[in-house]
């Protein structure tokens, strides 16, 4: 049974390998009328190509990428959207000597358990460079939002090893995070972070890091109960994106040590709107958006393609030596960036539809 | 768009309020043949029970369940089998005072917004009282399951307040948590635990804890690219359960401080196997299992329900003021235990039958 | 992988056997705040009751149904409607004979190929008995359509045998065919069919017909292309269903002898809407519907289930001689009157609603 | 609600529009190490193609199609198989005469109805055109099919205009059909179909034609009740298809006249398997196969594009004149033949797996 889909309404289909000739995404379900900026998805993809920051892969994609169908005179007709971008820019030589040896930490091993047989160029499908088609997919979904809602979106690096942003969710600005080459909103710490990053390149190492994101301006009523819920889509797009290990709305796993008197929201009227005092569900409950921004983080390993040597073995069971080469991110949270706001706008998008089916207008 | 169920293969939807005349399941994909021990459900369904310790709530669940269809001498038929339970021993009562007020915490609002009416006797559809079907449904999948492969599932308490077990989770031992009335397998700190519950049950408070889950001997290849991946599937139906806002799969949140090096687990060869040295990706590479056991934790808050006065506001956007009356868990964590583990054998048992599908025995 | 459901986003699965406890169906996907008028259900329950005419199965059934779930205060919460029905005034020992017999014409075989178990009493899943709980599903999305739209849905008998109504489509009255016992809206030809199925019943035959479906007042724009389109989820459903060979839309199987010129309908303005001249598309064009009457045809087989006495063989090859016992229609078709309209009422809900998620409201 | 699919566990997802750049197919859930063929799915494209025939469009369709990820040295990894198919050889100006006016019989009004804009050009997405990418995926669903099982899957016209082929279903050959540029197995009627074919392209007219499909040497036990049953999946499929108006399995509409004791084929054992010694189920008995050849027949109107002048109306509701322009088929049923067998492949190959995933290997 196929996976390689998100959304009911609003469906993304992403295809595709590393280091094929092209990858792409095919949207189905797209509002028709709607005037899309292409431009505006071409800077998305510059955001998460490597090579913007020198801690990202050094790999140069051009993300030259064409819709070839469902839009007429710029504007969506309701059919599907194919989006194709060409593979361009990598050197399959980098790849041979792990044809038949497993990296430790990537997923060469179980893609071999599951198919018996995988392509190795760079990871297959495996590879974060499937992120690309999900990026402009989730520029289109902002798009079909912002038709009409004023929902934003924002994503930042939170975290990086074990130095952290020194502000609340509730007072990062875009600009702070768009004017960070590694979109971190903290000037004063940056600087220590970029420290460590030049380290670990230096090293042939690799760190992990935490991604957060707000959603604000999200109406109330979104989420399917039982088991489509607002949060459990959130996490099943989010842990599903590469590298990830957690995940976690509100305040998360620090809600574990609150009473119920301290954790609960007081609920409150404001401006005609239900709000709440304080917003430690994170803006969910019961599954369902409760009006409150929706705040959630995510948390990525360390790149697990490092050029110092590990131990491994090989598909037949030998042991063996590996050396990761080619550019890899020192931290692939930083590219993950837009990758987790690309998945935020499908997701979201998607249950306005499902809402305005089911429930009628929002 | 409906989200009532999980599952594409093995597929379960689970209907009913808490306080209507029943609740219940469709289980649809059960493949044919299998003998079904039915008293092996009920026994599920005795774990789940409130009653069974006294932090959890008191209503006396009887859960006397009849499968009404789909199995055919003992044996299912592959054709879908309907469960139904009798919601007893309540008192709706308890509830009226919350028909125009929204309790904090709660989805009260939010179903509320979501379809301009709700069922609000013991929170309706977004009640507890709905883990029950899907506990019975989890014993079924763990039977088909067990029919063909020898994967085990085991969750018990980890955490509870500031209070955690001393064990790592591949020391803990099922008669260890069975043997605890709060699952919670370090007798040691068991009894601090106790204390504060039964302080905070005084006081009409509550507090949150955190669930661990191991599921071993589970063949490597489970796990469906790009979207519907093991920790994707995992994290949305542990996402989606009642009160919990944190999931991490492997080391988790942890894993942010690791370099690379330190945190890539070294692949080795065992009695034939490809296994990992350490488990720092909690058994899962790429979204597909690897072989080795597949660790998670869930984070619960605390209940909601607290007899403690809170302030609010009705339907009117007026001021109240509520104490939530009637029995409620001090730690939701602890009845969650038997719901994580159904949940888990539901997803193995999709993608068991997702992978033969595709790929052919396993 | 399942497929015991229809529709998306008004989704009915039905589960049940015919001699097991009882039988039901989950709705999930209605729209919230709907009056049911349950009243409404019963009766067209009873059209679909064999007992009616003489010339359907006399099994008495009384179809109480219960509704379990996802109504509240007689309004529908927009959560799950569980319906259920009670299996009752059947004879087990009926069909003790056919527990190792293949009857001809049935899907006892494919069933015991399919799943190497099957529950033979009355057919168990294969039953037309299993057209219950789809009637009652029917009903309520008759109804949730009706809160919205003035959509009309008539089905009746239009040939019996080789005796066909001398009327047109456009002018047969829902008084005609209701007035008639075997829904058959042309008096003077009832009497010719009536004396062809006392003749039948005496020699222990049975014989097919065909059914007519006129669904009126439906706004242009419904289906989906590529591949759910109206015509096409139509098609599905009724082919689906037991003992149906045929189906066609508009002049149908016709079509195959008119030139184009003969065959397009000439578009014209109507009231400021556009219709058609003529009507050979049926009311779909490209998958979608066009504004007019949409009217398609399906052929239903005569019953298998005879008492003539007719060879067949057993589960391990041998040769028997069956004469299959207990009261049977006559002719199906008749029956399936209502079940027709139910599945029709189910398509075009579903329809409407992925229409106002997609496009808007209509 | 996007409908842009066939299949669950072989998933042929299509997109594109007439005249785009290009139009394409993803293929998910294929399974892992067939050896694909690529000549062959050419083979499948020049049979579906334009030009074949003399009275099929004259569009010089090149089909040089390409396959983009999914296949690695020569066989498919499991992964999604996204092809890619250029559009060239058309003229956009023969459709600027229909940017505003409603062609008779064509799906432009109910585009415009549902989606409120449209790509007219060629009719967009409601063009055959699409049909290109479905025969590419009906290529390697056969594939897949035939690297496991003997099935065979053989479609003809049987019949265009009032001439009909003098055989049976169980005589045509496939080198009757393939020797016929017009895939008519019937050497002597042949003739007479031409001249009329002639006659009507001399005329600027069209004539509708039934398509008959069999196959054989399936197992029993395909298809899944209640509502994905195998004849409800391939009508729904059939009847999507562009110009189809009546799908008929078996005997069809002619088992209206027939009673059970003739209509009921006889169960029999063949060499150790259940047979029946008639067929007019057509191989389906309950929606599952039975073993016996599955035969249906499809019934397609004429084309709608015709030179000769046509009254309509234009998007203002102004009466208009009209002439289509272009190369068009006489009659589309000849091109449709490779169309429904790559539909039906799409379709066995969908359910073997499906079966494969419930009830083990067949």
């Amino acid at each position: 049974m196929p996976g390689d889909s998100i959304g009911l309404m609003f469906k993304v289909t992403v295809w595709g390998e590393s280091h094929g000739s092209s990858i792409g995404a095919v949207i189905e379900g797209c509002p028709p009328g709607v005037e899309l900026d292409v431009e505006n998805i071409s800077e998305q993809l510059k955001r998460r190509k490597p090579g913007g920051s020198k801690f990202v892969s050094g790999r140069v994609e051009q993300d030259n990428f064409e819709i070839l169908s469902g839009v007429f005179h710029g504007k969506t007709t309701g059919t599907p959207i194919s989006i194709l971008i060409k593979n361009q820019g990598f050197n399959k030589e980098n790849y041979t000597n792990i044809s038949e040896v497993f990296r430790p930490g990537h997923a060469d091993y179980t893609y071999q358990a599951k198919y018996g047989i995988r392509d190795f160029y760079g990871g297959g499908r495996s590879s974060a460079r499937l992120t690309a088609p999900i990026v402009a997919a989730g520029a289109i979904a902002m798009q079909v939002i912002s038709s009409q809602n004023s929902i934003t979106i924002q994503a930042y690096v939170k975290k990086i090893g074990n130095i952290e942003m020194n502000t609340n969710w509730c007072s990062v600005k875009k600009s702070d995070s768009l004017g960070s080459s590694i979109f971190f909103p903290d000037k004063q710490n940056e600087k220590e972070i970029l420290r460590l990053l030049e380290n670990l390149k230096e090293e042939g190492n690799s760190i992990g890091g935490i991604v957060e994101c707000v959603i604000d301006n999200i109406p109330a009523g979104l989420g399917e109960p039982l088991f489509d819920k607002l949060d459990g889509d959130l996490a099943k797009v989010m842990v599903g994106l590469n590298a990830v290990k957690g995940f976690e709305v509100g305040n998360g796993f620090s809600c574990v040590e609150l009473t119920g008197l301290e954790n609960n929201d007081e609920p409150t009227f404001v401006d005609g709107d239900v709000k709440t005092l304080s917003n430690n569900s994170g803006g969910i409950l019961g599954g369902i958006s409760n009006g409150n921004p929706i705040v959630f983080r995510v948390a990525f390993k360390a790149t697990p393609s490092i050029s110092q040597k590990q131990n491994t073995i090989d598909i037949k069971g030998k042991k063996q030596e590996i050396s990761v080469t080619g550019d890899h991110d020192v931290c692939v949270a930083i590219r993950a960036v837009p990758v987790v706001e690309a998945l935020s706008a499908i997701v979201v998008c998607d249950h306005l539809l499902r809402f305005r089916g089911q429930c009628g207008n929002k």
